[in-house]
């Protein structure tokens, strides 16, 4: 059962936004920009990235449901998902990618974290500044995501059937669940 | 010097805010609601509550800007921040706020190590569930804006006049600073 009263049988952070849609609002606005806005960097590439910090946070929530979008958008390369969540270097994803989830996995653990070397290492494989800008923030946030999803003890639904639709749906874009207090 | 080309001699977030301004304004948005929207959590406790994470995750940006905001706020009582910051438990607040503040130290670890009975503390000395929601998504937040801040390396001031300026400025609310594109 979450921490607080949040409505009852809707998982994740569906159910705090429904609790709380005055910060639900610039929450989701962040995640349909980061994730479905322009960029070089593809929508399965940024779920990627979404997933491989809240697996290393441990967010069943949030790492099942991004790594389910990101199967989706992958489509046929599906399981490079999985491969990245079991052993990132050894994964089938070109070394520019590697490079920006290695920088992701630095900020996972703290912003200080993430030295010139691996800068350095992304923009020689031709990271662009707002690929690097995108990646450093796709991970801070979910290392908020994640803890506001846990923090609270949000519904984490054990089914892999739901998270498979939820990545289904995911994919389309993030817009805000209906706001209870106005059915 | 930054890790990307942000405009030269702004610090911390606001630089990254300018570099991408369709990020900065959700960004923005939330710290508004959170940190100065209707609450029964007065203004001076939720930039403590702020300060307070940000000091935990050694940024030393987001720390010395939101103490700064924290002791202009508490006006007579600008100490308790220092206090707080030394030593929490034996800080003159109330059994209230140290038992928020207590979970949000929790959620800057982790979401999952908030423990059902930290919460329990928290609602027997009166906290009602919007105040656990918005003392857990200010500490979910601010691990976002420590590592956002310290994982692009950008500019951290030395001066502490220049916190105790900033201090004031935030105490107003959070604005957009000007989009650098359309100027």
């Amino acid at each position: 059962m979450a921490h607080i009263n949040v409505p009852e049988g809707v998982p994740g952070i569906r159910s705090l936004v429904m609790f709380r849609p005055e910060t639900g609002k610039p929450l989701y606005e962040l995640a349909q920009i980061l994730l479905r806005g322009e960029s070089t960097l593809s929508p399965a590439e940024r779920e990627l990235i979404a997933a491989y910090v809240s697996y290393r946070n441990n967010c069943t929530f949030c790492y099942s449901s991004h790594a389910a979008a990101a199967r989706w958008l992958y489509e046929d390369d599906a399981l490079i998902v999985d491969e990245v969540l079991r052993d990132m270097q050894e994964a089938p994803v070109s070394d520019k990618l590697k490079a920006l989830l290695n920088i992701a996995g630095k900020v996972q653990i703290l912003g200080t974290e993430v030295k010139q070397v691996d800068i350095d290492a992304a923009k020689n494989l031709g990271a662009t500044d707002r690929e690097l800008h995108d990646t450093v923030l796709i991970a801070a946030s979910f290392s908020m995501f994640n803890r506001y999803v846990d923090g609270l003890a949000s519904l984490t639904p054990t089914d892999p059937e739901a998270y498979a639709e939820m990545g289904v749906r995911m994919a389309k874009g993030y817009t805000l669940p209906p706001n209870p207090s106005k059915q």
